[in-house]
């Protein structure tokens, strides 16, 4: 350890300047009760907000006259959702960024993110219950981006796991020196669904359009022999964009996740593509946006 | 540094031995499918084999003659699948610890912890589909210990998200100096449960009675005002030792995921019992045996 | 849906009673830092206290008289802190649980459970700073148990990721009908080690101990050639009770990460022990207690 | 249940079109160890490769025939790494890049994504050892996105905790009707840092940077009272760009997690900003780049 250690605190600084560059607050886990009738109903939800603008005076002096503290934004998150959460995320998300660009002085747009847990009615001695639920994999996730006036909307299906035991194959793929894997025309074909979608309209009913979307998804998921995931990624969207005439495209990342036929047969035992690893890594990801031709 | 510091390879060691030990395999990620019906039925289960003996050798001398590989109990638990994975996850453990009792020669017994994620058939263009699934939130927990001849099941639940809006309070609880916790006879009550129970019989249909432990547990959390998790917890019990004479004692871990009624009043806004704070962390954790008197 | 559905309800129990049971309050994230020194000193840790005694009221009747709310254990967890928590969390678990054996009216023992996340000073511009920290993978826990009186402390290393690139084998095991691995004299031995320990002193320096036994696993991890999991854990147990006279008996929990050479050879290139799949699952899990003789 | 139901296999569908897509391997765990010296080193790294082109054939028509199997990528990313990988994995990011647009016939640019795992020498009886090492806490990754030709690198840190307890404020912010934040000029500062960077050169020793940031970051968080998060994010831009001539810009992503000094003083209990909660959310969430000017 000698002089040759820069000190921060004094060396001389290259001339810099703020990029773009957005806060807020993460990670606010409010719940709603909707208690106006017997059957109550809940929207569970993780939000974040991020807001944009020329906040320099912050970042170059320190000055923080014209930041909202993300405290604010928490207590806005919540306050606002009294009132103002009464149907999708999606619409709540409007409403959050109208607020901002409002009151935030500097704060040119923001964006709202959304990850709504999803519960089911509880099934109780018989009965679908009034006033208790049961939480379910799938989540609904939506950002929603704007600057008060216009928005752009996103929504997604998040930790969907789906699979089907046969009807799927891969072969007819590029043989090169590294490819080991052998063909197969009955395979396991598993994946977790990651979805979102656009819109080319600037209202409409996003619960609704949500649930057509997860539905189209089940029934195009088993309705054909998938010759590759890209193929069905294609075919799930077809039907999508047929049945939503909202949406203007849909991108999905499905994860190959490899059901491998466990060598049983070295062992003197046969496995009629009955028995198989799930293996956790690595796993084939597939990406794509199906849009409108 | 001086020679102070001892040096583990020529220091003179105190006499140790070894205690209770065991090893084997964990996470093996076993899958299999039963297609010799139109209707395909999945087990998706991960598998871990701990096996316990006279193991000394090992460990003390390096000596690894009567160790079986962990890979080799991997193998096994794949290739002993493919004709004795017939029903539950618990009967196949007890089919495995037969064979790793017999197979390793110092083998006295064997502990088999399973891990099954649970997947519903699909529902795709109007019916359940023949052989696609989505998989569900909670899991079908099991252990089975045994010396090969007698067996101790224990099976069991967990991650099953369940709330209920009202019909929940915390009264009359002791205040001291440290209480700050205001009463209430309407609160939500959020639990992620874990449950294990034991049998009193040797052999039963495992699945059979997972099903109505779940059932059950859904018909009383809802059918009474809760008191406290613990009443509730008693409460469960209670119908649980009812509804399966199989069952000698069943456990319960209960968080208390905490709904907190976010404060909007100091911001002019009323909350209706309406808008709460879905509170991480810390957690209430009540945990109980109930037991046949 | 007929009428054989049972109403949980007004269906007619069985007698039970309640087995062992505890509750309390988990995951409070207590973090104190001592500032009466330039060099200020931390602690970071997530506590979770469990009560036992007679609750047989409060689950048979829900009569929550005699209960501390968990709430009013947080809030204790905070405020003895203050002047509580001025060593290692060992002699903390101590004072929490002398305060809720006296506090809660049916309170006859307490378990406290910690998690201390370890952070080094930071290096900046050349020196060990003052007031800042950077954390480190491994934790310290620790659980304390007792009645008041008398006390059961076990204190332990978690996450600690170690690995060595040669030195280590596996041979000479059981060939059976199942084994397919080969036999090697030089092989990757990774693991994450669990560690925990019991004593036989009634009060010693705990982080003075956490500290030697922490050492004695790097000298002995390197000091010799490991025949197996099971051999280099017996050796660490050698040295870790030579050097802490205080510990009774140690136990540690290694999975066996498996480091598997990947078959280039099948595309024409030579893998000279240098390139690995770093295997996720499944893996070996050896444990074990090391005891004095 | 009625005709009503579409069904997914015969309905008419709208005419589509594939957006941007592409595909790969992705979490393969690649380790090499480097053994011609006796002081080994080793490289630990989660690979992620993403392939774009004209994947139309593929998705349309279920036409495999110019795809390279994601298992063949696999193999190639473990094949390649025995001469490839020999410095950092920015430098091997390109490698592998070159190679897959020279071998999917319809590849046209790839993404190579790494997650690296960093591990110090361990320190065994007195010294460093020569092929034992201890894993640390931040990972350093890296994106490298390229036609084969020109490559654009992007490296990064990640899940790397640092706080201090002093020398850091949050006075003067905006007041509304949501703010109930107290002023302070005496809080915890703490952060989990994700840091991502972009390079002005063609070339560079891409570890050498990972250092000088690494460096950078921890002297300049320390070397000033913090007005903000966000001043001290712009500070450490301007350190590390002074420092780094091959860096364009910086982007910091920094979560603020709050500690709150607990209210001990309603239990008669004063707290001199000694007890804290660690507040695990929400957080606040500061992000932005620092660019030269």
């Amino acid at each position: 350890m000698t002089q040759t250690i820069p000190n921060s605190a004094t060396e001389t600084k290259v001339k810099v300047k703020m990029g773009d560059n957005h806060y807020g607050k993460a990670d606010v886990r409010l719940f709603k009760v909707f208690r106006d009738q017997p059957k109550h109903e809940i929207k569970d939800v993780w939000v974040r907000v991020a807001m944009r603008g020329d906040f320099d005076a912050a970042h170059v002096e320190g000055d923080n006259t014209d930041l909202l503290a993300t405290d604010t934004v928490r207590n806005t998150i919540y306050g606002l959702a009294v009132d103002g959460l009464t149907s999708s995320v999606e619409e709540y998300g409007k409403h959050l960024i109208r607020h901002f660009v409002e009151q935030g002085p500097k704060v040119t747009s923001a964006t709202a993110y959304f990850t709504e847990h999803l519960w089911d009615r509880m099934q109780s001695n018989g009965e679908a219950h009034d006033h208790a639920f049961v939480r379910q994999m799938p989540k609904h996730t939506a950002v929603v981006e704007g600057d008060g006036k216009t928005f752009t909307v996103t929504s997604g299906i998040d930790e969907l796991y789906i699979l089907k035991t046969t009807q799927s194959g891969w072969e007819g793929y590029l043989k090169e020196p590294f490819t080991t894997l052998p063909e197969t025309n009955d395979r396991i074909l598993a994946t977790v669904v990651t979805a979102k979608w656009e819109y080319q309209v600037d209202e409409c009913d996003y619960d609704d359009v949500w649930q057509r979307v997860y539905t189209s998804l089940m029934d195009t998921f088993t309705d054909h022999y998938s010759a590759s995931m890209q193929a069905t990624l294609y075919k799930i969207g077809e039907t999508v964009l047929t049945r939503c005439p909202e949406i203007s495209r849909i991108h999905f990342a499905f994860p190959n996740r490899h059901h491998i036929q466990y060598n049983t047969e070295r062992h003197g035992v046969t496995n009629p593509k009955s028995v198989f690893h799930a293996d956790a890594d690595p796993y084939g990801q597939i990406e794509g946006w199906v849009e409108r031709a």
